[in-house]
């Protein structure tokens, strides 16, 4: 079973149980000993994507014929090549089919271009609060994101692997998505009109005059920490393989581009997700109907935004368990095409 | 009549009909000769705020003590102050009593504020495309767009009066709040995710690797005419008149704010706005009849975002010009209390 992470996200899906000791994987609930992919059935894969920062070769790479980061020399990265990287590591380990293929946001684009480019690998796909493609109001956002990191004097072109970093575009970029990731509701609940407790961060001087709101407050700290942990011209990179990704691009529609897939799929989409709309998920299952694929719609009612499939497993879990577990008559090796090739 | 303009609208409502001459009025449709706020039988005021850069006083203006430009030397600005100028200028004109008030946006706090502070002076109010407060996502949106601004090492803590002045900053700001004011389905309508076939705009080289959408497009130059036009630290001052704006401050309740008032409301919303939504009309409304104020609330269908009240003068137009027509036993010069003070 495949499992595809996150724009930011990474193969630290699952902390493989309490006892593992480690914090902060980003599917815990959903993925581990007897849950919804319950790892003591399935043999699960999450690899961080090509272009990104977390273990893969990205931009902050270093290029081997010149013994410097890459920067912006890296070549762009696609969703296909996220799943040809993927096909490859699969091959590596054995496996030549899987049984599911299973993701969230871009890594929901991530499974559908499976289901595209190898129909006859993958036996159930479940894209999860994804759509075909963004659409123009998602690309604005993420282009004034780009523009806030290219436009910060300490990106230099990308090639900022020094001492000093593009952190403030990098934070807006972030902090624009971030809103995009919650709904009105969700941040009504959290923050309100609240005025937070602390003071602005040092480096924010400039925004002194301004009442420092929680919501502010959040967004400043989630922004903080983020550019820690992400390099910026992976960000780049990365949100060009989302804003570039078009399921029909190459074919005549959503629907011709899965045509060839015969497999099963559920689609699940939350009715306060404005990044991803029920109405696109309506539209994929539409086009599924009429590829002639098994497919399901679960709209799950939520004020959680984007973020619902992360921080609502309880919503998600129990539909993809249904989803994944093994049909009558069919054995947990049945995934196997080749069962010689299977891992031990 | 009093019009008050929107955020980084003017007093230029209106160009007094085709044979003017005027360009870039922007409600002409509604205010003029025979248009439902008709100049021929009503007198009309609308006049620039104070913060703003259109003629009033601002950030932009010389301070006298210095004999430079103020800057962030001059002191914020509120709803609250708008009112008073407005007052004080109505008082100088001789106009004690308006029939209506009548604005969208923050124009449309502008009004609320009005039945607020001066319920005796104002026998309608209009409020349209409003709410009594931004929610969190707007002011969350507004922070990232003020720091777009104060992070431009142009902008200078906002001493930027000489040659260079913080564009990139302000174009980032402004593509915000563009944003905000569009819908999805508009956006889409508009650009899909066509490819534009001019060129990146020069001084915006770094982001040649990406392709450069319509939608980008069509906002970079909007962009471009904004920083043209506007001066970024009068858009940090009404972008924070704007946030602070509470209707209910220094009272329990929104009803409470209004129970003075005991004229007419016609609220106005539009189903596809996302930066003033209909429910927060529909509070406004309650809260209305709560005050025991005549109100009336008409929800627009329309799929274009917050900019509908300005781009849909077949929507506003009816219900407002049924609105503003005097009632029965109502004569013209019933909007003045003392008709010795009216202007001739």
């Amino acid at each position: 079973m495949l499992v595809c992470h996150a724009l930011t996200g990474s193969q630290h899906v699952a902390s493989g149980g309490e006892s593992a000791g480690q914090a902060s994987a980003w599917w815990d609930e959903i993925v581990g000993p007897g849950r919804p992919i319950d790892t003591t059935e399935q043999y699960v894969v999450c690899v961080n994507v090509p272009g990104s920062c977390y273990g893969t070769t990205g931009p902050a790479s270093t290029d081997p014929r010149t013994g410097e980061p890459y920067g912006t020399a890296f070549p762009p990265v696609t969703v296909g090549d996220w799943v040809e990287a993927q096909r490859l590591l699969l091959e590596e380990l054995g496996v030549s089919r899987l049984r599911a293929a299973v993701g969230g946001s871009v890594g929901g684009m991530n499974v559908l271009e499976w289901a595209k480019r190898y129909p006859e690998r993958v036996d159930r796909i479940a894209p999860i609060a994804t759509a075909p493609r963004l659409d123009p109001q998602c690309l604005a956002l993420d282009a004034i994101a780009r523009r806030a990191i290219t436009a910060d004097s300490d990106w230099q072109g990308g090639a900022y692997y020094g001492d000093t970093h593009p952190d403030d575009g990098l934070a807006r970029a972030r902090q624009i998505g971030h809103v995009m990731y919650l709904s009105k509701e969700s941040m009504e609940r959290k923050f309100g009109r609240r005025i937070a407790g602390g003071a602005r961060p040092v480096g924010d001087e400039a925004s002194a005059a301004f009442p420092y709101r929680e919501v502010e407050s959040y967004l400043d700290y989630q922004a903080e920490t983020f550019v820690d942990r992400f390099d910026a011209n992976a960000y780049l990179y990365l949100i060009r393989a989302m804003d570039e990704y078009d399921l029909a691009a190459g074919c005549d529609s959503d629907a011709a581009a899965l045509a060839e897939f015969d497999g099963a799929a559920l689609v699940l989409s939350f009715t306060g997700d404005w990044h991803f709309t029920v109405e696109q998920a309506e539209g994929l299952v539409d086009s599924m109907t009429t590829a002639e694929i098994d497919a399901t719609h679960r709209v799950i009612d939520s004020d959680h935004g984007h973020d619902a499939f992360l921080v609502e497993p309880e919503s998600v879990g129990p539909p993809l368990a249904a989803f994944l577990a093994p049909g009558p008559g069919e054995s947990e090796a049945s995934g196997c095409a080749a069962p010689a090739l299977c891992p031990d």
